[in-house]
């Protein structure tokens, strides 16, 4: 069986990073599937999808790693030629990626105890988003 | 239901970055299946599969990208060993992963307007591919 | 049909590499599944999944890639908060993702022939990991 569900979000973009864990859980527990996986997916080309322990000092920490490998100043033929200056977002994104496969059991995600799903939105402004959660299972 | 399909590619190796969304889409669309997921494979361990707006200045952007993270002008103890000359060839694989897993909904791929799946061949010279799309869903 | 399997595993942290595609492969062939995914789930904030070529060279580049992407000498809002000195196994973490999903025909793996399936573990001292196998087919 599959079950298709959507959870929209609004961010501050730059780099914003976002604890869905309950939105998917809670569709994961009201899909009508005991076992399978939710694969999480952004249809878009400047967010990505991971899990980390969501605390404060670690958002910190993941915000500068991404300052690091993919900094926001250097130049990008992205923005030479659109203009939008959101080079560094695409770039971000493409190395995370798009999809996380999560499996559940008995309705439950199989998450460790401080580990999170995490949505980050590396577009340079506010964005509303929407993602979708594709369930699988039995 | 699983439905197994294969699709083949040329590349120049070299961090050459192949927009294969048609193909997916039309394996998806020819699959008989409405809804579910398509599992983007990589059977090699020197290419990655991943999403990007896929335009000439992006391109140009992660290829610099990956130039950052493991250049090839390095040292590498597999370059040491095996005398191939691909060791950075295969820890960007191994950075950026073989799979790539995305919904699809009434037998269309739910990716975003600016979103291309792409292949990147990581290795140092052109290489026959032939990737694997595991289909799954009713 | 789905089916859920765990394997223990008994880790020496530090970025240890295991090979763990014999134990996969295994759990593939019992399951009673022919064609399908397995979804291979890190249930931690401090460990990523993917495959690489596993042979000692490679090894030892991918730990020098992580060792310069994240290091584990510069400072951490992680460490200054929780003092247990793990902040650059977190964001490693997160940056390789704890999911990786591997097609399955006729009960193989579509693996490459230089190809294995590893667990990395991020942390700072040695671990016992129980990762989560989610098999989907028919």
């Amino acid at each position: 069986m599959v079950v298709t569900r959507r959870i929209g979000l609004k961010t501050k973009g730059n780099c914003h990073i976002l604890d869905i864990t309950g939105q998917v859980a809670q569709e994961v527990a009201g899909s009508g599937l005991k076992d399978g996986t939710v694969t999480v997916f952004v249809p878009g080309s400047t967010g990505g999808v991971t899990t980390v322990e969501y605390e404060s000092g670690l958002i910190s920490d993941l915000q500068d790693l991404f300052d690091r490998l993919a900094p926001s100043n250097i130049s990008y033929q992205h923005n030479l030629r659109w203009g939008d200056g959101n080079g560094h977002a695409h770039v971000r994104a493409a190395l995370v990626g798009p999809s996380l496969t999560v499996p559940f059991v008995d309705q439950k995600l199989t998450l460790g105890t401080w580990q999170q799903i995490v949505f980050i939105d590396f577009d340079n402004r506010p964005r509303s988003r929407e993602l979708v959660l594709q369930l699988m299972g039995e």
